[in-house]
């Protein structure tokens, strides 16, 4: 893909916009022909599927397996349970015909009014319905419990206004579903996978979070406690980046899946479910780049570590590429995913500009004069520091250089996040808080009209009810009555 | 999952009804609730995410990349390139609507007719479409190229008559689509495609296979090539398990996707793609499996090795639990994937015949006696022959047992096809060997006019024009015109 040297909007400058350019110009996605549908580009769909190999292993280590449920669902399953219906019905896509015919009047194809379907399916927005139908027939006693599954699959939301992995009509997701015996059981997997997303988020990609439990308004649609994670972006605006639900026994009875319990007596299955998309990786871009392009942590960037030949003749390029071989082997050795570029079409400034725009933590380069010394020049992403290193040993330093950074990087989004944190008491404060892009812990009645007030006058959200830190009640910023604890508040994608 | 001990039918019974009983009471995949869409239950999908794993890391090692394309299609796109339309606008799963509403009638929702598209969509049934208008502003000079494109997505075909795995409306799959200035590129990386594929099915799924070139009547809709890999089945049919296809410029020309090459004149960029599906899985079963259950090859069987205790006493079961921990360690130290079933609600007889069912290469099983004389019974699936070895040593003798199963598998799924393999001359000698399920090597006069005879009067089809093996010309069994070289006939699922 021809490309020329990028000029990104700069962030102070335009915020939106700056990530818009960010995820284009990085070559992460597109939009496609398709009405609010991205196109995954390679290097972006390395990034996700990075995301998806940790977690994975995640979910395994933890007793999950995958398995594969139908794209669509019919459409009366949605009907079933009553606040899920309104939650998802409302954006799906309908799928109505099964054949195209020729146009008549000889222009392409045309649906084929004989091929209507009896009954409507939909493009799954979530698959609790068509899961549920399922697990019916896979449950009968407590001895067929837990059931713990996973999927890794497309789902669609009609969306309204979409931005590149932040918010799409189809995205890629995982989703766990699973089915237990009792109440704490259920309840205590909820937790687990919040643990699991939380741990994922911040070791991984490198984003402090805060865990908390959703209000009545902000929970999915058929759950009785939501779970989330909030993550900060630069701008101080709130990510949700991973949600994990109790959804008790309501799907249970809306499928009427019951089992025989232990003592004999028949119960409805307790049901969990649990997801993280390919908001993600907008989260991670959002979350640490720069002006200069992504920032990408370590543990998550698809090449760590980028050797540049700078050179004046083909026999210096065979010096250096003989000297980088070596090199190259034990990074390998060492679990480093290594690039050398070698390619003769573009010059060292090009390939310094482009590897930085793309977020590679670190990028070596050899010279003539590094050849006569044997050093090599490493520079660090995240900070974008220089520095001249003997040959001798350098994989063992980058390799250190390369943790270094990932802790550096969460550092730094950690006091992004630490200064742009505050405690509020009065509303007047509150507004103008938010206004700078602040994330601010307040108090707040418990109740949904002042929740839906504050959101009314500030586009502000209870992001959620914390569980952990202070617990100290108070008095509701608004209405001054009781408050059990400080929330959460942030503007959010 | 509740389980009585299960009954199989008979291959030499109802072959078909044999598949059809295996893949339900083996857990790998059900019937869902919407018409022709399966469920691929844990243990499919666990056989399905090994076949992943291997071609994925194939792929990579052959310099292709990961991408992620819309799910829907819009309906003129499939207009665009004429031979593909007619291959896959028939059976399409169309949208037409983007919203459910409440019904007022006040039975569930109902499809909101203001939310009608202007353009409908198609669920994909294969991509090129959606692919080639996506590469139109990604190529423009030879720079750009080649393209070397994979995606792990599901598809969609609304076929009437379906069979788990072999034959489903939606399917899970890979799919290739490259882009290259040259014609001798985009037919190398065909061959490329066609030969990583054919080794896959060979090594890791133990199924020896015909490669060779399908014929106009059989070629992908829009192809130029169809190159195939035909396996055959327990039952003497043919499963064709991969295709690589060479496009040619078609979908460059459709979708005008032209660039500059090295001389500076513009031309259309070069196509193929190529894919691999869920189907495979079923051509595992069908190919090795017997009356007892599956019988899965070890480098792709989810569970290799499973170690059954049989204890009188929890003391016993102590002792044998302490001496099988190690054995485990050694076992997952050689690479190998161990399951210890110490569960107390199953007796081991009931273990011993789900585990066999479930098609797990090898079980060891220790009881009091083996304990004693520090030993363990050793049963391989394969050949069920049972022998008691010294513990000392086990693991280097199961790895090594697991290797010479591979070997035995794919030794006996050779001799089957070799004994159901035969050169006829005539056309009468064809109809009755065809009768008795076999794979038939028989000249033929190239026109589509005595192949489509031989198909509507045997149900046999040219499976493929191999690429291998003898080339002596002849005289069609049928009309006595002129043959250039003996082609595969064959009955196919």
């Amino acid at each position: 893909m021809a490309k020329e040297l990028k000029e990104l909007t700069s962030r102070s400058e335009n915020y939106a916009q700056w990530y818009q350019d960010l995820v284009i110009k990085a070559d992460l996605a597109e939009n496609s022909a398709v009405r609010g549908c991205m196109v995954i580009k390679p290097y972006g769909y390395a990034i996700w599927e990075k995301m998806q190999r940790i977690l994975d292993t995640m979910f395994k280590e933890t007793g999950h397996q995958n398995a594969y449920f139908p794209l669509l669902i019919p459409k009366s399953f949605l009907s079933r349970e009553a606040a899920h219906v309104e939650g998802f019905a409302k954006e799906c896509a309908v799928v109505t015909h099964y054949r195209l015919k020729n146009d008549p009047e000889g222009r392409g194809v045309v649906v084929d009014p004989a091929a209507k379907l009896e009954e409507e399916l939909v493009i799954r927005p979530t698959s609790e319905t068509i899961i549920w139908h399922t697990y019916r027939n896979w449950i009968q006693s407590y001895r067929d419990l837990p059931i713990l599954i996973n999927q890794w699959a497309n789902v669609m939301r009609w969306e309204m206004r979409t931005r590149l992995f932040l918010r799409t009509a189809e995205f890629l997701w995982q989703e766990g579903h699973t089915a237990h015996a009792t109440r704490e059981e259920a309840e205590a997997e909820t937790m687990l996978i919040h643990d699991i997303y939380a741990n994922f988020v911040e070791k991984y990609m490198a984003l402090p979070v805060i865990k908390g439990v959703k209000t009545e308004s902000e929970r999915f649609a058929g759950a009785l406690e939501t779970y989330s994670i909030e993550a900060m972006m630069q701008d101080g605006k709130a990510l949700q980046s991973g949600t994990s639900h109790f959804l008790g026994q309501n799907f249970g009875k809306a499928f009427d899946v019951t089992f025989i319990d232990k003592n004999g007596n028949t119960d409805y299955a307790w049901a969990t479910s649990w997801g993280v998309s390919t908001r993600m990786v907008g989260a991670l871009i959002m979350g640490h780049s720069d002006d200069n392009g992504l920032v990408l942590p370590p543990a998550l960037a698809p090449i760590q570590v980028v050797i540049i030949p700078i050179y004046r003749s083909e026999e210096q390029l065979a010096q250096i590429s003989a000297k980088v071989a070596g090199m190259m082997q034990r990074l390998k050795d060492l679990g480093v995913t290594v690039k050398y570029d070698d390619a003769d079409n573009r010059k060292p400034g090009w390939k310094f500009a482009e590897y930085e725009l793309k977020g590679i933590p670190v990028r070596l380069a050899m010279g003539g004069r590094d050849l006569e010394n044997d050093t090599v020049e490493v520079m660090r992403r995240d900070t974008l520091e220089k520095e001249t290193r003997p040959c001798e040993g350098i994989e063992e330093y980058v390799k250190n250089l390369l943790d270094e950074i990932q802790q550096n990087i969460y550092q730094k989004a950690y006091e992004n996040r630490q200064n742009r944190m505050i405690t509020v008491e009065t509303y007047d404060a509150f507004k103008e808080k938010i206004e700078e892009g602040y994330f601010i812990m307040a108090h707040w009645d418990g109740t949904m009209e002042t929740e839906d007030r504050i959101k009314t006058e500030t586009k502000a959200t209870i992001r959620c009810i914390p569980l952990e830190g202070d617990k100290t009640p108070g008095k509701c910023m608004v209405t001054g009555k009781p408050s059990a604890q400080r929330v959460l508040f942030a503007r959010a994608y």
